[in-house]
């Protein structure tokens, strides 16, 4: 068996987001699918270790915001590095309040689903919600896939993730480890140059300087 | 509500097959997703005219083969908008025995999943595989997204997708009505040229020019 394969499955890159009481928070995800046409259902895997899991369960409903390609890459590493129990994720994001949940300007748009059934799994949940609201905010520029957010961006996949692989994030690192210098140590992400200037911040998820480390 | 929003979810195309008894059978779907990572389990969503769902209710397993831009687009016009209960898919199509269930061998690779749970919904069912082999048969080339089907193949979703949206379809038409001229009635494919030769077969679904009309 050659778990590889397992990278060519095709996806997006989303923000899912509730309310914690009347705090907005959410997290990444990438396993999103649409699984009815009429009514229109959408199916997403959420792992235990996520706040927003619980928050989903308590409000019966979520968001999904679309990012783009030029969605500001600090957004992922808020959203995909950091946990909402102890960070208010959207401070200093753009966002409007959609069927009272909060969905991020800086994307293609949002959907609104309510939760209908769900599925668990040892270590996820697959909510299936019915879309009640959507609407697009930015026609242009190409939505993020999950392949772009790992060639272009050389994003890594937080380890909630249900694609996440040790082998992959090591595999990515080899590859550019002989032209690259220093990799963060939250996130993954590796600065290309020879030196990294003292006030330099990951541009994933923005730790300083004192997180990354020489290849 | 905007529904157009829908459209920038991101997808794969695959091949998900399963077995008639001794007899190979398969349809394309696009709603495939990782659910978890360890032990990996994937979901899929198939309507329930497709009769490849009764076939995996039956079997209590289906593979999934990852179609590459490559794939010969015939494989979508067979898989696609053609039916297994009257139709031998995999005649004259090149394809191996996995764990007894058949995958095709012009695409990335081919996914074997064992049905652990399911989800019904009033058009489609929700499986949930957990993965017992896989494997990767050629490294080149693209893996084959829906937003490429749709724009490059400029293929139209089949009735049952769960993606399937009349407007969409219509609007496909539309965007390449001012340089085109013939529409498949049965896929949708779209001959753009002044004239269409006697002996031209569909290449998404190989109908021949009677079912094409002038727009």
């Amino acid at each position: 068996m050659n778990m590889n394969v397992l990278w060519n499955i095709s996806y997006g890159v989303y923000v899912i987001s509730s309310m914690d009481g009347d705090r907005p928070t959410g997290c990444i995800a990438n396993s999103v699918m649409q699984v009815t046409a009429e009514p229109a259902t959408i199916a997403i895997s959420i792992s235990h270790d996520n706040f927003t899991n619980e928050c989903i369960k308590k409000e019966n409903k979520f968001a999904i915001s679309i990012l783009l390609e030029t969605t500001d890459p600090s957004v992922i590493g808020t959203f995909g590095f950091k946990s909402g129990r102890d960070t208010n994720k959207f401070d200093g994001v753009a966002y409007e309040m959609k069927e009272n949940l909060p969905v991020l300007k800086d994307s293609r748009g949002y959907i609104i689903c309510k939760v209908i059934d769900k599925m668990e799994t040892e270590t996820h949940t697959v909510f299936l919600g019915e879309v009640i609201d959507g609407d697009v905010f930015n026609e242009s520029g190409q939505v993020m896939t999950y392949a772009y957010y790992h060639k272009v961006i050389k994003g890594k996949s937080p380890k909630n993730a249900p694609t996440y692989m040790p082998d992959r994030n090591d595999e990515d690192k080899k590859q550019v480890a002989e032209k690259s210098k220093y990799v963060c140590q939250i996130c993954g992400y590796i600065y290309e140059g020879e030196t990294l200037p003292p006030d330099f911040k990951c541009p994933i998820c923005g730790q300083g300087v004192e997180k990354f480390v020489k290849l």
